[in-house]
């Protein structure tokens, strides 16, 4: 690998067609910037017959992929398959024992087996790189392992998935229901046909476990993680948290506690001056606190060809230089002496109950979070309609989210509900 | 420099008495992270009894920083000592030529004798490193020099000096005059006692210049840069510019060209819903545009102790790691076939002009804008006082700014005029 870095790529989806594109129209630019040269020589996807805008015949054309990553002709295999296991794991595995490099945009690969690889691609003295798996474009990972080494790191929060902020936005825009802007955001590309792994946070919680192994030292942790996705947001939780200087996010949260940490995916209200409130559509934001740096912010597409080809394409140019860190920046962490806390937040919170408009609910209701010691900030009724449903909008101060849940356990039971309360942490991010 | 890296240090005030502090409370957690321990061997400044946090005595102290960098003891020579010639770039000098790497974070000696310097480094084989000289915590040259060099940049542009987005941000929320927020700014250290270089546009200008190096792989142009500063505008430019939906902010622009490039220094008004405008009081944000990345926006702390001693740790650490990049990322172009183009702006205008309030002054401010073919959008006149002073508010539509500062010449002229026009271009970014 003097001169040259011979790379081999499979999966030609979005992502696979990107980077082709960026190594076409950008490569003397960058032998000019880096005096490497990246020459793709071996490409390999599901479909060889699909029509592409590439002409395969410029590259040897493999069926497999593991035949691809085993193949003498490459010094770095590229996995853009995608899925945590099945044959983008197999292919990885093949690729970093015959001594090769990786380069993958592989979130739930990195996420459930992240750690397992890691230990691979050291015991191979192979570099394990993957920088587009976590918010497209923006370089986190280099941010975290090499420009903030130096600080120790306390909070990193984002919004990670372009689906839900694209959907979420929308709603506010247009007050259109989350069942309409989903099919839309299906018709732009924006959300997959089973678009789940995003709605429901599996998706944020792959990229946050990533992001939680950078600041703690740790192999990534996904499992644990508590997930809600944004399911059940209706744009009338939209009209109203504006109302109380709010908007609505969906947010991977890793926080810092003195022996270890605090890991979560969930809708947040959170204020409309914060820096990353004004970040729309399908952009992607991480704020990240470090111990000397204070606050930084970064903003940018989270997905999409361009900029996750842009990503991957960084990697192999650390490759190329021969930049040899470990996958985590560092030897991970694995005594147990780092705790994963459940989740004891103590904040306050948004409720918004569908109720039958009768004498009392709102007595019934106020007594089951004073028995927890649940204090009410905030009341709102809409509209008036004696027997039938309304909504009633409840925010509350600082409380334990365990006092919390069981005050609203009783509460989802009583018989005016007509529906399971909308539940929303407000953060003051 | 196997497992340890000697550094020395010259120069001990905020940045200095940071990195210090730095290595001091984090270095177990560097050495975790990177195997490397970094180990402060020498100390140098101007006034070895002035009370310090710092034990002196715990290092060897050097009165002339040229005896520090010449100094066998050490491997990387630290210069925090600021201004472009003069000590700092004779130290600089001769820690080079000792074979020694240098980090700095010394913007106007990059600015104007980055190249000079970087061609001494690579002769020497060694690393010139200088994240700290802009935006402070903000890691914007690793990330050009790195994670974007995939990417063909076509636009930069920041607020890059805190001490002026201060004064704006505290101006618009207070209402307060320029002269009053600078005393205030001065009070709480966020302005030098002779803030001239932050205020007329300088500072802004020798970050902009190494911005540019990078994106146009050309040496730093700093000479070239038309400079315009925020001493001209008053409270009620920012109360017009909130009316019309804008915020001002002073910004460095790098402008990529088809053989060129465009720089430029100057207040801006920027849409509201802008990325950057919401970045207030001591912050610094960037915005970077990529071929394939597309839109990156970083927001930080741009001064300060803790962020930038994190910045100049950031560099300690690439060094450790034998991270060898050249200075600016790439060997620098300096053929002249890359060409500084001369402001060709053409855009908007907004216009303030203090003028007696008579008949037909303003048909002769309308016709010599017309002359030049400057195209009124709107105009909006406070107050009347026949015969006294008013303020007279114009925005233009898109217009070539040398026909505009023609017409405007002319209006200067004018006998109406109780004082020189303010002239601030609107920035659609």
């Amino acid at each position: 690998m003097s001169g040259s870095l011979n790379i081999g790529i499979a999966g030609l989806g979005t992502v696979g067609n990107g980077v082709v594109d960026l190594l076409s129209k950008n490569n003397n630019h960058i032998t000019k910037r880096t005096g490497k040269s990246l020459i793709i020589v071996g490409l390999s996807a599901k479909n060889k017959l699909r029509k592409r805008n590439i002409n395969i015949n410029d590259f040897i054309w493999f069926d497999d992929p593991c035949d691809l990553a085993a193949s003498k002709e490459i010094d770095v295999f590229v996995e853009l398959i995608g899925g945590s296991d099945g044959i983008a794991k197999k292919s990885v595995e093949i690729a970093l024992k015959s001594g090769k490099h990786v380069v993958t945009a592989n979130k739930a690969l990195i996420a459930n087996h992240g750690f397992e690889l890691s230990r691979i691609a050291e015991s191979n003295s192979t570099m394990l790189n993957f920088e587009a798996s976590v918010a497209g474009g923006i370089p986190i990972i280099k941010l975290l392992k090499e420009s903030l080494a130096g600080n120790k790191i306390n909070k990193i929060y984002g919004i990670l998935n372009g689906t839900c902020n694209f959907i979420l936005t929308q709603m506010e825009k247009t007050g259109k229901s989350f069942d309409e802007v989903l099919l839309e955001a299906q018709k732009l590309g924006y959300a997959e046909s089973d678009p789940s792994f995003d709605i429901n946070g599996t998706d944020t919680a792959h990229k946050l476990a990533v992001l939680t192994a950078f600041m703690m030292g740790i192999p990534p942790n996904f499992s644990s993680i508590q997930i809600e996705g944004i399911e059940s947001i209706r744009s009338e939780d939209i009209t109203f948290s504006k109302k109380l200087g709010f908007c609505i996010k969906l947010l991977g949260i890793v926080l810092k506690k003195d022996d270890g940490y605090i890991q979560r995916v969930h809708p947040c209200m959170i204020p409309l001056t914060s820096s990353i409130s004004r970040i729309d559509n399908v952009k992607n934001a991480i704020f990240v606190e470090g111990n000397f740096i204070g606050p930084l912010v970064l903003e940018g597409l989270g997905a999409g060809s361009g900029p996750t080809a842009s990503a991957v394409v960084s990697d192999l140019i650390d490759i190329s230089k021969g930049n040899f860190i470990p996958p985590f920046g560092c030897k991970l962490e694995t005594e147990h002496n780092i705790t994963e806390f459940e989740t004891e937040r103590i904040g306050p919170w948004y409720i918004r109950l569908e109720v039958i408009d009768q004498p009392g609910v709102l007595a019934e209701i106020a007594a089951e979070l004073k028995n927890q010691s649940v204090s009410i900030e905030s009341v709102l009724q809409r509209g008036r309609a004696p027997g039938e449903c309304v909504s009633l909008i409840i925010t509350t101060h600082e409380t334990s989210e365990k006092k919390f849940k069981i005050a609203m356990e009783k509460i989802r039971n009583l018989k005016a509900l007509t529906e399971p309360p909308c539940m929303i942490r407000i953060e003051n991010f």
